[in-house]
């Protein structure tokens, strides 16, 4: 009998998943928007159907075993298998996630931290493929993480572990949304760079970005950043190097607690890779272990959208 | 047959060794001054015949099978068996430990970095019995740390993770002897709070401890800034308050890195725990993700000058 894994990514804004092979190739895959205008539950019932439909469709006629993993973004209890304040599913605080989906599913369900099946998604197809003890992070409106321990997703007593994006990383800087000072995602992720091009332009003397309308400056993404970096932008070319070394930083934290192989890096915001990635390795260079800091490569991430549908598939096949 | 383990703690100052049962009693135990005088090799050698010395007295007319496991400071190539810039033997770096102890002790040998034993030793035996997520840091003349996933060391790619002590916590701190800046080890160590009351005492006011003469002050200790908080000295007492403070920072990234079920804090100048443990958790609760912290327990190690052996025993017994 073949087995298929079912890979579902479920973001913030989109819905993703696909039909895996046990040696990773994805046959098919849908995409379509996340609609969270009924609510949290709404969402999960409306997943659990087109999960059912997608694979009576993907799988017709073919007598198959057939597991399914579902990455979910923000903290999931692991050993109850509980949702922990899901980001952009607040309503969902507290959600029995595995016991719903066993109930509704009557197939073999893996649940992961969003971040982790990214991270086991470049493991298994991507830039870190073949490594067994790795870290991932992405970079996106925050920063997320997993940790790859000796092949394993390192999820501490409950699962909440491999917070990557709140390392403490200077302890007067900015409020962060986890209550910390300082931390990584403060830094690195959309909001972040936000937060400092909009004190960089109050600073500054007026140059390159600062003539965006008020209007503008106010709305200002961190994709406008990037694009000014882009154009040559002092002001946007300062806030990358600034995030680079922040983000230097929590690579050293990384390489000196974990002697990872690897650190792969991924996430909208990794596309302004080479505005940042210079002095973070310079940073990593300077100030974490000799020894580790040899051993450890710094890549960008490689499975671009299909990293959770195929991390997700991935913790399915690993169910034990 | 009976089983027996030898649990040897390599310390710079002493060398400790023990006959430990399976189930972890320390049926014997010897300590002598460790004796450098002829170099890091003499030493080993040396160590080697204490240690057949032992086993034979110890194990007098008993069948059994004879384990060893060896506790040295400083990192180890855990995949090589191999010394890296070991703090007390530094003629010993790139000394291939694990071949050496394989020709000379026709035995099974395990190795294992200290810090790495104190923590197996404290979760084996101590403060950490039971956990199979938790962390160990000794707090010594610099800071080790060990860490413990699923049950399992944490080595990394090459037995080169867990440096607790070279987390970087202030970007712009003191320089670290790792080549860092603002790591734990420069806050929370017998050197940094020497560091830390040498730049007390110069801004201060001529308050207590600065009573000692230039001289003294020269050559002052962390264990007599210890007595001068117990005297209730207000510059020792900042002191310990500001290193509370840095090791609370760092517990915030191991409890969102790693959501352990314990922290075991040891070394020597955890005897200052008054002084610093309070400040230390209430940064946790502050800045720690929520969660995480609700599960952690943050406490003093409990096998005291054993946990090495302890731990070096069990290093052994887990021999695969």
């Amino acid at each position: 009998m073949e087995q298929y894994l079912v890979g579902v990514d479920v973001g913030g804004t989109n819905m993703r998943m696909g039909i895996v092979t046990p040696d990773g190739r994805i046959l098919k895959k849908i995409q379509y928007p996340t609609d969270m205008s009924r609510g949290g539950l709404a969402m999960m019932e409306g997943l659990v159907s087109r999960i059912q439909d997608f694979v009576r469709k993907g799988t017709r006629g073919v007598r198959s075993e057939i597991r399914v993993g579902i990455g979910v973004a923000g903290p999931i209890d692991m050993r109850r298998g509980v949702l922990i304040a899901p980001p952009n599913l607040p309503d969902l605080h507290g959600f029995p996630l595995r016991e719903f989906l066993q109930e509704k599913i009557s197939l073999s369900t893996a649940i992961e931290n969003d971040a982790n099946a990214f991270t086991l998604g470049e493991g298994w197809k991507g830039a870190a493929r073949g490594c067994l003890h790795y870290c991932g992070i992405t970079l996106g409106t925050g920063v997320g993480g997993g940790i790859v321990v000796a092949g394993n997703i390192l999820h501490g007593a409950e699962g909440l572990g491999g917070e990557v994006g709140h390392m403490a990383l200077n302890p007067e800087g900015p409020l962060c949304g986890c209550g910390g000072r300082g931390c990584l995602e403060v830094y690195a992720s959309g909001s972040g760079i936000r937060r400092m091009i909009l004190e960089a332009i109050e600073k500054s003397d007026g140059k390159g970005i600062v003539h965006k309308s008020k209007e503008g400056l106010r709305k200002i993404t961190s994709e406008e950043v990037f694009e000014a970096a882009q154009k040559g932008d002092e002001t946007a070319l300062k806030v990358f190097n600034e995030m680079g070394s922040y983000l230097g930083l929590g690579l050293v934290n990384l390489v000196n607690l974990f002697n990872p192989e690897k650190i792969v890096i991924g996430g909208k915001v990794s596309r302004a890779w080479n505005f940042f990635i210079e002095k973070a390795k310079e940073v990593v260079w300077q100030r974490a272990m000799k020894g580790q800091r040899e051993k450890v490569e710094i890549v960008q991430a490689d499975c671009g959208d299909d990293a959770g549908i195929l991390g997700a598939a991935y913790a399915a096949l690993k169910l034990e």
